[in-house]
C-alpha cells in the first residue's frame, strides 16, 4: 500500500480491491521479550526485510499510539536470530503465521523464553477504530489503458470474486497448509478473516495510515482507475 | 451484561459506563485442539462456570458466524482438565490472560500439544464490526433513587474517571501482576486496551448481542437511569 502511495503520480489504484483486515490479521506480528510495547522505548527492534508497509505501520504505532522511539534495524526475516539479538522482531507473512501458532521458546539475551506477540492489525484498530489496508492493486498509468483493453483488470476482479467462495478458499488453504506444515484449518481461518474489498471503511483506514506514515502526502494525489462514479467513497 | 438484560424489568442501566473491547480482549478466550472453530461442529466444548455473558457470546458466534453446533458442558474453570477431556475450553478472566501468555503444552486426547487460541472479542468484531460490551453497571429500580441520593452513582462515575489515568492504571497493573505472577507490562497493556464508556458504538454492539443471545428480548425493555437527554444514543 505504501509503495503505491509513494508512486502516486505514476500509478492508478484499482478501485474496490485490497487485502485488508479489521482487527487481528495474524500475519503482521511484532514478537518481543517485553510484555508491553511501551517498554520498547530506546530498545532495538529487528525489522523484516519483506514489507515496507508493515514497517511503516509499526513505526506509526510506536510514534502515535505508544509515544516511544525504538531503534530500528532491518534484518533478514528469521525470528530466532532476530530475537537472539533484539528486544523486538517484526515478522510478516507465512513466518508470522507459523511462529505464532507454534509459539515456541526461543533464545533471548536472558535465556530461553516464549515471546509476547502483538498483532498490528489489532493495534491499529485500537488506535483508529478502522481496518488496515495491507495491499492495493495499482497499475502504471502509461500501461493502464492497454491492460484494461487486454482484459487484465476484468480478470483480476473476476478472480478475486472467485477466490472468495468457500470452495476456492478451502483449496487454497490445503495447498498453503501443506507447504507450511500447518493444519488446514489454521490457513482456512486466516484466509476467511481477511477482507478483499476497498469500501468506505477501508479507504478511511488507508487514508489515515498514509497521512501518518508519509510526509507531505496528500490524499488527492491518489488516482483511482475508472470514472469517479465507480468509486466506493 | 446478559444478566442485566434478563432482569431488564427490575433494573436501571447506568448510562455511559461499561467494560468493553473493540477487537481482542485477551480475557475471554476459546482454547481448542482444532485449528479452525468450524471444526468444532458436534465436538464437545467445556464452558467456564464464571460468566454467563461469555458463554452466550460463544454460543452466538458458533450459531451465527460459524454455523456449527458443538456440545456444551459447563465445568470448573481449569484449562488443563478442560482440554484433557474436551476439544474446546472457554476460559475467562485472569486464567485466560495467564494461560494465553504462558501458552504451554497441555495433555490432549492425542498427546501433548499447544492449543489454538481464539479471542472472542476479535471474533465478535469480525462478525459485526462492533465492540463487545462485557459488563454493565445496573441498579435495582426500587433502590436506585436511594443510591443516587447517597452519592453512590456519582462516586462510581468519579472512580471510573480516576481509574482511567495512567498512574491509576499502573498502580492497578502492579497489584494485579504480583497476584498473577505476570509481568507488570502484560497487565498494564490489558487494562489499557479495555474501554469503559458506553457510547453509540458500544450501545450498537450491546443491542446486537442481546438480540442474538436472548429470545424475545426487546431493546426498549432496557431502561437507563436518568433523563433521556443524558443518554449517549
Amino acid at each position: 500500500a505504501i509503495e503505491a502511495a509513494r508512486h502516486a503520480d505514476d500509478v492508478y489504484i484499482l478501485p474496490g480491491l485490497s487485502i485488508a483486515s479489521l482487527g487481528a490479521v495474524k500475519t503482521v506480528l511484532l514478537f518481543s521479550w517485553m510484555a508491553d510495547i511501551t517498554d520498547l522505548d530506546a530498545q532495538s527492534i529487528a525489522l523484516t526485510d519483506h514489507s515496507a508497509t508493515s514497517i511503516a505501520l509499526l513505526k506509526a504505532l510506536c510514534r502515535e499510539r505508544y509515544h516511544i522511539e525504538p531503534k530500528y534495524v532491518v534484518t533478514k526475516q528469521h525470528l530466532p536470530s532476530m530475537l537472539a539479538d533484539h528486544q523486538g522482531a517484526l515478522v510478516i507473512g507465512d513466518d508470522a503465521l507459523v511462529e505464532s501458532i507454534r509459539h515456541r521458546a526461543l533464545s533471548s539475551p536472558n535465556g530461553w523464553d516464549i515471546p509476547f506477540i502483538y498483532d498490528l492489525g489489532d493495534e491499529w484498530l485500537k488506535m483508529t477504530g478502522l481496518p488496515f489496508v495491507f495491499a492495493l492493486w495499482a497499475a502504471r498509468r502509461e500501461t493502464a489503458q492497454a491492460m484494461q483493453a487486454a482484459g487484465v483488470f476484468d480478470a483480476l476482479y473476476a478472480s478475486t470474486e472467485a477466490g472468495l467462495t468457500d470452495d476456492a478458499r478451502n483449496t487454497l488453504a490445503q495447498a498453503y497448509a501443506a507447504r507450511l506444515g500447518l493444519p488446514v484449518g489454521a490457513c482456512r481461518r486466516y484466509l476467511r478473516d481477511l477482507t478483499f474489498g476497498l469500501g468506505a471503511d477501508e479507504l478511511a483506514g488507508l487514508r489515515r495510515f498514509l497521512e501518518l506514515a508519509l510526509d507531505d502526502f496528500k490524499w488527492e494525489q491518489l488516482e483511482f482507475w475508472g470514472s469517479p462514479e465507480s468509486l466506493t467513497i
